[in-house]
């Protein structure tokens, strides 16, 4: 494929293709200067580009910096969580943590007011992350719409160093609102080399495919802009979790994914209605098994909810067998599933005093941008 | 004509057209709501639009605002007298005054370091407009990469409101740089109006035909913008004086212009060069007269040297009748550059400390753009 839009659906079926048309590397070929990650050992992340540069920093014992953004345009589903678990193992390594909230993306391209963003980002993202372990504390978090006058101005600069050909060819328009919220990102990406942090070093963003055409100009504009110097950002690639019913997984279908505030028995009736690979009747299931590759059940195991590489295996033998069916398969799923959000509310509940102590510092040095009267 | 470039050469043969065109009003029509005043007597200043809300503002003895940019792209010259003399008459009736100086623009569409844009800030434009009358604790000055977060947010949050198609109606192209720059300018236009300086208020933008799309494309924005109010901004335009040689007048071709701070001598050197509507020899002159209409000093005179219009009209009609010789009438320019330039340089140096003062009670206020490492 050629053409990747990150405001649009994300179909990316050809993986390889993608790979070659632009220079990004499997994720095997630096494995084993990785820690020991799921993520990796299952081919979820698949494919980096400059890595090295991160790697050899670590080695080197140079600061080195993993940077990422969200788009608070809706919940925080499964589908999100390879992100953060990335960004959780490069900070374990040593990273510098930068994250930002695209509440200007999200008012800009998807119609979202930025008190909404402001909401969703506490609400869906921030108690998340400290949830699942992120260390707030050791992260620059910022809202675009507070991301401070010189990041905001760096932007408007990088303007000159990409064309409107260039704009048009990489994301198949020059509209005005992704025009100036892909600038913001491009300031986004290199905050962690920003002068006031310190100046240039290893960055990598770890993104979704759809998110490459980003990462490429960021690169472009890092090489030629002139007022300070710039490392061109490295990426980590990971693959999209598919839907609940097959097909893309999405924040405005609530069908399609499980999101990490859904109820214990709301999560239930959703696995209970998922596309499986099961057979149409027992006895068929029986005698041919299950089919993994088409079933959602399977995906959402494989990708997040069995820790252990053996018993996913055996999971997997006994579905293809037939000896396992797919209702069972499901109530491994919601027995999971079950568990994990329990204690994910339980997380989320605890880490509440600490988000909103973290925003309140904030807001108390920062004055904030004020929408309006 | 229908295609106007802010950024390009200036060619604007048929004001009529242009007018009726975009809905431009003759400035006849509020002219005697104004106070009296050379460049709208003489037809310099020739057009308007919405300029009633601000007059009506000054009669109710409401705020009313004029806000004015900057491009440091070069010298200040007599070009350049037409705004800032509607500045200050705005000024005197009582109007906020907003100087943004251009910086951003002037490094995303001509190359123009931040900087040297700073210096040529300073030098070219601040001492000549307090040397000129500009009451400058009494405006709110500012460049644009020290505009402030809320600001550049606010110009961010604008591009939701302007469509490529209308972009690119409007100005021809969707350069990035260009598209940055604007949605800038909407922001520095709508400045006066933004909640920190006391919302909604009644603004004139005195520009060039050529800056109109700016003030257009303002318009939408303003009227559209949900998050909070602004009234469209007024515009008052003003003829362009032609070059000494004819043709533009350009900060970049010195044999085009007089700049302020051009020394005695080096203007009288223009003068002698400049194109006449002179005939080829002295007894065609006396017989037929000089043609006024193709002389570039008397345009200079009408413009600006010649404040009293019956010594203007006295000058005309000797000229036009062959008693006065070009060289008579250079002399005329001459002296009275020479009267000028001297006052004027000794009220640059005069405005010097004041100047340098206010920028330092600026930068105390406000760290500014760090450009670098």
């Amino acid at each position: 494929m050629t053409d990747i839009d990150p405001w649009g659906d994300v179909e990316v079926a050809d993986y390889a293709a993608t790979m070659a048309q632009f220079g990004i590397e499997p994720i095997e070929s630096v494995a084993d200067r990785l820690p020991d990650n799921r993520l990796v050992r299952r081919g979820i992340v698949f494919g980096q580009r400059d890595l090295e540069t991160v790697l050899d920093a670590r080695d080197r014992g140079d600061p080195f910096a993993v940077m990422t953004g969200l788009m608070p345009s809706g919940v925080f589903h499964f589908g999100h969580l390879a992100v953060l678990e990335q960004v959780r193992m490069f900070q374990e390594m040593g990273a510098e943590v930068t994250l930002c909230a695209a509440d200007i993306e999200a008012y800009a391209t998807r119609d979202i007011p930025i008190e909404d963003a402001r909401e969703l980002v506490v609400e869906e993202y921030l108690l998340n992350y400290v949830a699942l372990g992120l260390d707030l504390d050791a992260t620059d978090f910022y809202f675009q719409s507070e991301a401070g006058n010189d990041h905001l101005v760096r932007s408007k600069l990088f303007s000159r160093y990409v064309t409107q050909n260039e704009f048009e060819a990489t994301y198949g328009t020059a509209d005005p609102g992704k025009l100036a919220s892909s600038l913001t990102q491009y300031a986004d990406i290199l905050r962690p080399q920003a002068p006031e942090n310190g100046g240039p070093k290893p960055t990598v963003v770890p993104v979704g495919i759809d998110q490459d055409p980003h990462v490429r100009l960021t690169r472009d504009v890092a090489s030629r802009y002139r007022e300070t110097a710039y490392l061109k950002p490295a990426s980590t690639y990971h693959r999209f979790m598919r839907g609940l019913q097959g097909g893309k997984m999405s924040s405005s279908d609530p069908r399609s994914h499980i999101a990490l505030t859904d109820g214990v028995s709301e999560a239930k009736r959703k696995i209970d209605a998922a596309k499986t690979g099961g057979r149409a009747s027992v006895a068929e299931h029986r005698e041919k098994g299950g089919v993994v590759e088409e079933d959602m059940v399977f995906e959402l195991l494989a990708f997040h909810l069995v820790r252990d590489d053996d018993e996913l295996e055996r999971i997997r033998r006994e579905y293809e067998s037939g000896a396992m069916l797919s209702g069972e398969l499901k109530q491994i799923a919601k027995d999971r599933l079950e568990t994990f959000l329990r204690k994910h509310h339980e997380k989320r509940e605890a880490a509440r005093p600490e988000v909103e102590q973290y925003l309140a510092e904030r807001e108390s040095a920062n004055a904030g941008f004020e929408v309006g009267t």
